[in-house]
């Protein structure tokens, strides 16, 4: 049965597993003991720390084992900030980081996080994070906060991804760090997605990963913090891993994490390839199979293994039922698959569609004839769940292509700009993803061309899925403004 | 070869194995996924949940696993004094609570941090305890600082541990929960040592424990917070494990955890009259064994594994040495075996020896014959010692049994009330434990009966170890005051 989400867990290597049991039996002792199943341990624990330190590309005593990516993202955004006090408390990062790193920074910074955009494939213009260490300028996704320039002083800490971990976009992680350089910034790169396929270059000063998606055992993050770089733990005191990470070593754990990202390292550059093209066949045949998709994120400055589309008209947490019944595990970020019923802050960033999105990500060793399963089963799927919603059918079955990387999304009208007349008004309050976007479309015909329709919905992904239907249809988004309930979206008629 | 440091790690338990060699193959998902591997995991992670509530004693939705003990008692602390914010500042612990208590509450508390003096047996008093929690009186260990009522108020929190981990001692938690209770005050109860052997009873509102002390594999700790019980997580945001322990959790270790508590438990009472009738042995022994041993901590209310004694005239680490070449692992307080050179802060509240310090803490099934093998070894090994040190030797091998519970150690005089006169002066300066104690020994019978000796030194471990040489010697304390270089320590002979 393919399992085909990588990113958010591997199942275990086999080198990991090998290690984990080797380590259960010598290595569960203290390793700060002078007895010998301590120091045995301390072995164990030095051999693990400078493996995985070299497949970081730092020193071993630049690197310390925490108890997740999470944690290790935690400590570096907590410690790093406050090693800066005295420059700032603002701390930039891109809009499209793990929320591991958004929260971090909203813990430390407040109000003094400054969020930068990214264009339509999620990638970060380089120039644009520069600005944003001294001006403190960021997005356009960030309304009304993190302007910065009240947040007391200075940039402490910049924070950018390796890789996204939603849409596979590679960062510019090399200049932004040369950027940081300049500024006298030091940036954190979230590796967690992207360290199982090769170190990070750059000047970075802190970097953060997760064992478990590279196929090691789950418990074990890494945090490298380079010589130079001033840090201040803020958690409460504790002697191991030179003060900055809290609690007794998982040792198994790590000794299993250090060998399986060995493993994996050795097969990286075959396997990318091979992946990377099953990947290619997926993004250019997911659009030819099914109709109305779109394809999201960077189709080559991407991760080799990821791949993430959005079906128009389709309910994301059906689809994930239908493709987990068909034998598919895929994730989604759309919001009727998450806790919070918003979408991913990753796609609302990117201004691309959120409903019926599903992420693709493949484990290493993953079978063609999986992936030719798979889009075998896809269409059937996507159909069944229209159907079940009686969304709109596209005559001819054309779907859109990827589509190309563009400015960000978003208009600067504000409500001032709207039209007074709402023209034909589609009631959607209380409906959730899909049906706002498929009552759109029923309607969309009825009107003359040029004329308006206004979309009333209270359902938060309609701000971004309404605007990302009309790229995709080529209609005109007008803009959004506040109703009795909800919000009115308005729809000018193209053809 | 005996292993014992139970108190520290225990092996891993063969259920434990089993499980987490299940656990890594059926729940490496990600548990909040929608798809089959992910609902697998998910029921792993109820079930395990399910099954450490039961044994900890509380509802499955109060209980959250974190990655160690560790950071769950810093999340306990932190979390608890956060939600009580509006009552007051103050911390109230035990003096002898693991570190990762003190420096937790040292972290949210400062100042406010109120320790609350043991006896010589390391057991509070609960009066003393209840008392403290309102008047912010603390003990004598923490002289000028922990006087708490000029540091904001009430008490936000009280911590007691359920069982010494250097001694064995039982607090009466269930007493102190009460007054707890009564003065509207939670009570956090590190359960650490004691949980593998039964629930910690009594009106408790956190709870925190680590699942390597019990056989279970590092990497978990558990976090109980009852209902009702206010409380505001400190870490970023995250929506894992109710918001209480960021990061994704450790599957395979958290099954393999709860199902070893439970296989520890089903033999928990058998065990433990098996291994209290072994340690019972140590106790009676070893002070007929070895001439001038103080076996520390209380001979009844005390954890059934675990027993520590010091030896006078002894380097710490040269025993655990000599001990570990013997094939013995044990642990030790000493000074000489800690990286910052002080003695255990428990042995120096409870004001006993800590020189020549051993912990020994037996693993569930602890052969009989590897005790008796320790009891053989170790004269020789202490005499090697001692013999290397050319320490004082006492006639007819006569050492001190079991010393009795007291009251507090240490008197009230203040330098003033010491006399002008210094007797014969041992300049000790330079040298580190227990140097200082042997040098005292050998001039000791050197001044008339009534006469003093003034030891100088600047070892941290003088300060514990030569009031406790005079309390184990008859021989009379008379007080410190600082010197040029050190401290000045007094003492009479009495005879």
């Amino acid at each position: 049965m393919p399992y085909f989400d990588a990113a958010s867990a591997a199942p275990l290597h086999p080198v990991a597993r090998q290690a984990l049991l080797a380590a259960l039996d010598e290595g569960w002792a203290d390793p700060a003991r002078l007895y010998r199943e301590g120091r045995q341990a301390r072995l164990l624990l030095d051999a693990a720390r400078e493996a995985a330190a070299e497949a970081v590309g730092c020193r071993a005593d630049e690197l310390v084992f925490t108890p997740s990516g999470t944690r290790a993202i935690h400590s570096a955004v907590s410690g790093a900030a406050a090693g800066r006090r005295r420059a700032g408390r603002r701390v930039v990062v891109s809009a499209v980081e793990h929320s591991a790193v958004l929260h971090a920074a909203e813990a430390v910074a407040g109000e003094g996080t400054v969020q930068v955009g990214v264009d339509r494939t999620g990638r970060v213009d380089p120039a644009r994070f520069a600005a944003a260490l001294t001006s403190g300028a960021g997005s356009g996704t960030r309304a009304g906060s993190g302007t910065g320039a009240g947040a007391g002083g200075g940039t402490a800490l910049a924070a950018l991804q390796s890789a996204n971990h939603e849409v596979g976009t590679l960062q510019p992680v090399a200049e932004v760090a040369d950027a940081c350089r300049a500024a006298g910034v030091p940036l954190l790169v979230d590796a967690a997605q992207s360290l199982a396929w090769g170190p990070v270059e750059g000047a970075w000063s802190l970097l953060a990963a997760s064992a478990h998606k590279w196929g090691g055992p789950p418990g074990v993050g890494l945090l490298a913090v380079r010589k130079g770089t001033r840090y201040a733990p803020q958690e409460p005191a504790d002697e191991r891993e030179s003060g900055r990470s809290p609690g007794f070593q998982n040792l198994p754990a790590i000794v299993a994490a250090a060998a399986s990202l060995r493993a994996v390292r050795a097969q990286a550059e075959a396997e990318a390839a091979r992946l990377s093209a099953l990947v290619d066949r997926i993004r250019a045949r997911v659009p030819r199979l099914v109709p109305d998709v779109e394809v999201v994120g960077h189709d080559r400055l991407r991760l080799p293994h990821l791949v993430t589309f959005s079906c128009l008209y389709v309910d994301g947490e059906a689809l994930l039922t239908g493709l987990d019944r068909a034998g598919f595990s895929v994730s989604s970020g759309s919001s009727c698959t998450s806790s919070t019923l918003t979408p991913s802050h990753v796609l609302k960033a990117m201004g691309v569609l959120s409903e019926g999105n599903v992420r693709v990500s493949l484990p290493a060793g993953t079978a063609e004839a999986d992936v030719d399963r798979f889009l075998d089963a896809l269409p059937g799927v996507v159909a069944e769940v229209r159907a079940h919603l009686d969304a709109p059918t596209t005559v001819g079955g054309k779907g859109v292509g990827p589509v190309e990387a563009g400015g960000d999304s978003g208009g600067d009208s504000g409500p001032g700009a709207l039209p007074a007349d709402e023209g034909l008004v589609v009631d959607s309050l209380g409906k959730r993803c899909p049906i706002p976007v498929i009552e759109l479309a029923r309607v969309i015909g009825d009107v003359p061309v040029g004329g308006l329709v206004t979309v009333l919905s209270d359902d938060e992904a309609a701000r971004l899925d309404i605007p990302a239907w009309c790229e995709m249809r080529a209609q005109e988004y007008v803009g959004e403004r506040p109703a009795e309930r909800g919000t009115a979206y308005l729809v000018r008629r193209r053809g």
